[in-house]
């Protein structure tokens, strides 16, 4: 017997949702992910007071569906594709590429940065001392640039493609070590601070990977399939085929364990936690805690490892 | 090559302390749990203002190793085990007998206590709707009677024998769930309220269940190795096997979230929390937060159950 789709009932049924239990059909799909998106980014106001919406794209199936399903759900509204060339070699001009076209298609602007045009790409990290922990140098760049991008642009409100899967995964990790006031960061919603920070929001924040690579594929959305080569073996990639394992034997586990932290933990947090006073970095004047900011302490390290070792990447 | 033990050097390496990852001979294993429970008793404060303690015990692994090591740590501190009959057939009796015989040989008074003399056992709820949560019923029952028999016997402070597996894994539920103030209540040390409500200690609350084991094997305490006939296939089993699982792949995974949920989230969560405001149960005279207490509410459940179906357990 064939498997029938769960809306519709049609024999169809193509994509299985494991959190669900249920097989849906292709059409479904589509319109059962966007009202979910739809829903999540009403729920939490996303979109209140946003002007230009920056949406920040790597080319893989997470926001290149970010991308396909905002442009749909939301089309009057501005919006810039925002890439950041890492000058990985191959995987940075593929995902460039795809970046380019699915842009193309849509009709939505693209800003590009290449990290080579300061002197040094992500593979530099390897002869520093982030080489164990390059995705985490990795996302301070992107971050960095992100809002550096936005603040030249007019962008107010940056939308990036973080699923329920990396959400899950973090916080696994920082509940386990009790980083209390790292935990009230990770949130659907992070409001910009004055002109210089943008804000921040996660519509598909209650999505996870299986439902967007789904999507990507029913709505025929060109994607990067291959996987960042510099992420294998990471702590990141462990903690996610444990989160696996996990839901595995607690079907709903990353649903619920979300939810908890949302409604529950995030409400009791914030009360207690201190307000951060922001300032201007000393080398760029971009906000930040301290006297010099995390992204130009990373960058002064790569540089002198370029120096010492010679450009790795391109 | 055989095992070498990591503290003295010797020969007879024979316990594996995973968590460590090391081995250890029998003496040292003697001398190294000893050490640590006397440092989790200071470091919580645990004894201060204790005039008699209550030890509550069970028979099985964990309750046989707290007697045994708060005997030894402290032999001048008065101390009364506390055993209750839960009337589990043949599993009860067989635990009475092994308490009777450690805390004959160990010079504790024992006083136990029948819930048969209520007129029901525990077997008797798979008749109720605590059916499925039988585990949950019987913990209510048990920590009624080991209030009430402190009450009753000038015990001021109750020592159980909860360890860091049976912590962690409520624990990892609690978070899963977000129930932030139940979250609260798992802690070290619970102070006593008024005369009625003693108060509560664990001290092994640091030490997993192979050091347990090997404590009261190493000291060749008799204890009773069968698991309650009742707790077979229940969701507690399936997180524990869980817990297991995740520890194989972070080692020291239960001592960190355990210390984080100590150091980081306890002085968080409690500033927030809501004061619980007690009053005496109607029925009983004990202390409870509603009208009637869930031991007594729980009872009247039982009790009709019985008199529909009859006794089940002996």
């Amino acid at each position: 017997m064939p498997a029938r789709c769960f809306r519709c009932g049609g024999e169809a049924g193509r994509y299985y949702l494991p959190h669900m239990r249920r097989m849906i059909c292709r059409d479904c799909l589509v319109d059962f992910y966007e009202k979910k998106v739809r829903n999540t980014v009403l729920k939490y106001g996303m979109l209140r007071n946003v002007n230009t919406l920056g949406i920040a794209v790597s080319g893989g199936k997470d926001s290149m569906a970010l991308l396909r399903v905002m442009k749909r759900l939301f089309p009057t509204l501005s919006m810039k594709a925002i890439y950041i060339h890492l000058g990985i070699p191959g995987y940075s001009d593929e995902c460039e590429d795809v970046v380019r076209r699915v842009c193309g298609e849509m009709g939505v602007e693209l800003i590009i940065h290449r990290v080579s045009d300061e002197g040094y790409t992500i593979p530099d990290f390897q002869h520093t001392p982030f080489k164990s922990r390059i995705c985490g140098a990795c996302g301070t760049v992107k971050r960095y640039h992100l809002n550096l991008i936005a603040y030249e642009h007019g962008i107010d409100t940056i939308a990036t493609g973080h699923n329920l899967d990396d959400t899950v995964e973090v916080l696994f990790e920082l509940y386990l070590r009790g980083e209390v006031d790292e935990i009230t960061r990770i949130r659907p919603v992070s409001p910009g601070v004055g002109s210089k920070m943008a804000a921040r929001i996660k519509p598909l924040i209650e999505m996870t990977e299986e439902e967007n690579l789904y999507y990507v594929e029913a709505t025929g959305t060109p994607y990067v399939e291959s996987w960042c080569p510099l992420v294998k073996g990471s702590r990141m990639m462990r903690r996610k085929e444990l989160i696996r394992m996990i839901e595995e034997r607690i079907p709903g586990f990353r649903h619920t364990f979300f939810k908890s932290h949302v409604k529950r933990f995030l409400p009791r947090l914030e009360e207690s936690s201190k307000q951060v006073q922001l300032r201007e970095c000393e080398v760029c004047g971009m906000p930040t805690t301290s006297n010099i900011c995390s992204y130009c302490r990373l960058r002064s390290r790569v540089l002198r490892a370029v120096e010492a070792y010679g450009k790795t990447g391109a």
